[in-house]
């Protein structure tokens, strides 16, 4: 089982308006309403690849509620999992091991433009965690954990939840000799690498933020000095920068493409973790990451991977080697 | 007890950001979620005046729920009413006579930019209504018409539900001797008034657009002719002008002033209705509608009144009677 942590779920909301206009009024036209979070975003392509999947971090209110029953469609049969398919040949369940919180989950709106597909955002703040909620849920990991081939740590902090709380969440994992992929950005990031996560998959920007570096290479190695194992930096169209105790490798897409870039980055987590559990080697982890996410790109839902352009891409993602130079 | 209907209720959610721009991402800072419709805004209204009042339209799904919720919590006590305190005096229960349908109530969303007040708006469509459902409503609202003293029949009309549908509800209402204001727009009020409404409360726009003139008092009596017994023509910053089977009158605020709009006609709305079931004469139910709709377009809050902008404003509304020529 690969557990997924999703401190700030949300329900995303779409809606498809002809324009957004400032200061007029508009008719929605379609809505979609799904489970959000970076972790239960990873968990949805981890189950589209036929990995069995827990989920866990917050959920509370009418709208944790509407998140939750929506999760229960997402599992193929809406039941519990009673054992996982062999990997990619069919959808694997997502357990629901959220806890409950009295505040209400949060809400991110997208209001994407009918022709363009340009999109505005409106993200609210999630709810406040309590002391005790922190603690249920600290009992809760510890448990999973216990059952869990690899962990990711996905996305922001909800208010009361202390910046440090990432290390907090790394510390049992590495103890109990799960692997950790971290996936946050600012100063949750800074704390969390502290605790020396096997692996960080920050973005060009959240890099720089970090390291204070704009230079790939340097900024990525600047990461791993400051505790993180391993540093995956996604690049967007130019692919990822690998740099691991094992060696460095970049990973390219065969051509650039054309699309929503939402979600690309939590398909590469799930590629990441997937090739990790199934025992691939970098390259081949490097490869899945990268082609899930490209397919996420041309997926014509955010967020969505498009399988036949995913197993496609697959075997012509370009991997180059560097010297490991330090 | 007054009765208000509102067959497209809403959960109105109002996001302030610091400034809409179109294709980027805003964190949203407060959150406010409301019982909305024009129906359920009357009642409010109606309830802070002191007037018992009754609610019923439809509602369902996850929000609708959400709606109901806060609903109870406007109620002074949250309990049913148990007979209302002397009008003017202390608010007055809200009793839900919703109909539950299995649709989700429809969102609306406000994006409040908070240095300037410009508000954008986002409005989902309502759940479709089945045939079913609307038999249910019927029975409802024949039921609920034996104890109303008054009946307001707001706003839009939710997917599923036919055009003439005013007129079917009209009909009973005159048929039971119990007053009945229609407040809606377009093809909706078109087929209402042939039902022969006691009152009809259109703004300019929605006047021209149904007698297909600009001039208030010409626009006011084509719609007399087309089957309204009373018009309550709200022009905004002018007042009101009240073309009725007892004389003609135009009621203004004292001064021009600045503020927010919204909920200022379901106000004027509340003030006629009160002023009829308490029997005053029209001076002074004109009084009442100006000085409420002017008191909220004063409140901070959309939708609210200023109670005491509304209490001092109630000598100052300057009425006006004009000659009943025809």
């Amino acid at each position: 089982m690969i557990l997924t942590v999703t401190l700030n779920t949300a329900l995303d909301l779409t809606y498809d308006v002809p324009k957004l206009v400032p200061h007029t009024s508009h008719r929605v036209g379609d809505i979609s309403e799904r489970p959000g979070g970076k972790g239960l975003n990873v968990a949805r392509v981890l189950s589209a690849l036929g990995h069995e999947t827990t989920v866990t971090g917050f959920a509370g209110g009418s709208t944790g509620a509407v998140l939750r029953e929506l999760l229960a469609g997402t599992s193929p049969d809406g039941s519990a999992p009673t054992g996982a398919p062999a990997p990619g040949t069919a959808p694997a369940p997502i357990t629901d091991a959220l806890v409950t919180v009295a505040g209400n989950t949060r809400r991110t709106i997208a209001v994407v433009d009918r022709a363009s597909g340009d999109t505005t955002q409106l993200n609210e703040p999630g709810p406040l965690v309590t002391a005790d909620e922190w603690t249920a849920f600290l009992g809760r990991y510890e448990e999973l954990l216990a059952g869990a081939d690899a962990v990711a740590l996905c996305g922001s902090l909800p208010p009361g939840i202390h910046v440090g709380a990432y290390a907090e969440l790394v510390r049992p994992a590495r103890a109990a000799g799960v692997p950790v992929l971290l996936d946050t950005s600012g100063e949750p990031l800074r704390r969390g690498i502290a605790a020396r996560p096997d692996l960080i998959k920050p973005n060009a920007e959240e890099l720089a933020q970090l390291t204070g570096s704009r230079d790939p290479l340097r900024a990525t190695r600047d990461a791993r000095r400051r505790g993180a194992h391993g540093v995956i930096a996604s690049l967007g169209p130019d692919g990822v920068l690998a740099v691991t105790p094992d060696g460095i490798w970049q990973a390219r897409p065969p051509a650039k493409v054309l699309g929503n870039p939402t979600g690309a980055g939590d398909s590469a987590v799930a590629g990441l973790l997937s090739g990790l559990v199934e025992g691939l080697g970098w390259p081949d982890r490097l490869r899945r990451a990268v082609a899930l996410s490209t397919a996420t790109v041309l997926a014509p839902t955010a967020g969505d991977f498009d399988r036949a352009a995913y197993e496609e891409l697959l075997s012509r993602v370009v991997i180059e080697e560097h010297a490991p130079a330090a």
